[in-house]
């Protein structure tokens, strides 16, 4: 039986998401392994998992989704309510739902969504600093929306792609990006069919360059024609990234906040 | 010469607002403490400091106010990014003002503002779970919105006071109080003129019953007309409480967000 479950995670704690030991070795904390020694608990037997999108050390999932086959006989909820009592108070359980066995969390996404959390004021925050990436410098985040629209499309984004990016192209649809300001807040949506290692954060990190009046608007087309990443802004921090979810087929019968 | 600030702090580590030992002593973190440290390297003097609203342990404040005397020569952006630069990760100085000599934090706030955020589902926070409270029951916002709209003007407030509460009279007169639901969030905000120890807490752990439906909506005018503390609902958790900030008139010349 397969099963996809929505998971909430706090990343402060965790050397990303990937399981970097085997099961039952000592290694660094990732929410990969804390999840699957949750589930392996409730199924009483061990559990591998297959995630939408690895996110880094530091970076926060509001709904990572995941699937994992298990015979052991379980009711959704049981699941649910299981592991989440079995995980550290970091990570969550939001929903588990059964799915098709074909039904697959990395390749059957269709699109990601990220959202980047910037506070832009003089002093560094204290309220939610976990969850928020500090710009002292003003942003005018009119013009960093504008810079970012060269972005959308299909493109080559090799200048925002760190050199450890495993991936076989760099060819990434990038399906909207919306830079807006809330207060003393700068929040940057980003959704694209999929993204590269870094990709996120090398692009607000190079927006921030425009927001801050250091480059002009059109130096975001120029770095993405460019295809060189040594071009390119500082990689801005993981704190401020928010993994908020994959989208998938509403036929895969996921909840609504991860369905097209 | 006096000053007043705008002070941002996250509640988790502390045990409340208040300093529970003299300068230099050991005794128990506490926002005051960590603050008039901070104030006192920046001055080179001890820095004895006054609040709009003492907190509790474990709960937050977006802009608490303080006002403190010096004679040290320091403008008010030195102040600011002084103190913040000497105190601990979760307390930040948004702002410092020079005020006349009789502006008082806490007798010169003509009202104070809370922000209470429930998560409301069937698993606990992982995300922001320093800052919310946690209720599995589904809560009717509505219904809680209507009950507690009976407890608007001045009234004698002893059913919503802890025993500990040092205060010489129970009349408050609460200005606004609204229960609003965001998504899975049950937010509830109030104003009064002043707030009795625990009030937002004791209302809240009330209104909660009335949201579960566990008690009618006119629960809770009959709780406020008893005047009996014992009748009231449970103290809600401190973790979902946030000191959204006093204000004072504007004449006081205090940033906007904390002048009516």
């Amino acid at each position: 039986m397969r099963y996809a479950l929505g998971v909430e995670y706090d990343g402060s704690g965790f050397s990303g998401w990937q399981r970097l030991s085997q099961p039952g070795e000592a290694g660094p904390p990732t929410v990969q392994a804390a999840l699957e020694q949750a589930l392996g608990q409730v199924a009483d037997a061990p559990v591998a998992t297959v995630c939408a999108g690895r996110t880094d050390a530091g970076v926060h999932a509001l709904c990572q989704v995941v699937h994992f086959d298990s015979d052991a006989p379980r009711e959704p909820r049981g699941w649910m309510l299981g592991a989440t009592s079995r995980l550290p108070p970091s990570v969550a359980v939001r929903w588990c739902v059964p799915v098709a066995d074909d039904f697959h969390a990395r390749f059957g996404a269709l699109a990601r969504r990220y959202r980047y959390r910037i506070l832009n004021r003089a002093v560094r925050p204290a309220l939610a600093r976990q969850y928020l990436a500090w710009c002292r410098r003003p942003l005018d985040a009119a013009a960093m929306h504008r810079a970012a629209q060269a972005l959308l499309g299909e493109h080559d984004f090799s200048s925002f792609r760190t050199v450890h990016c495993q991936a076989p192209h760099a060819r990434r649809e990038l399906q909207r990006i919306a830079v807006t300001r809330e207060g003393d807040e700068v929040v940057v949506e980003v959704q694209a069919n999929a993204f590269l290692h870094h990709m996120v954060r090398n692009i607000v990190g190079s927006l921030l360059e425009v927001g801050a009046g250091e480059r002009p608007e059109a130096w975001i087309a120029g770095l993405l024609a460019a295809r060189d990443r040594t071009l390119a802004g500082a990689t801005a921090p993981a704190s401020g990234l928010l993994f908020v979810g994959p989208l998938y087929p509403r036929a895969c019968g996921l909840p609504c906040e991860v369905s097209l």
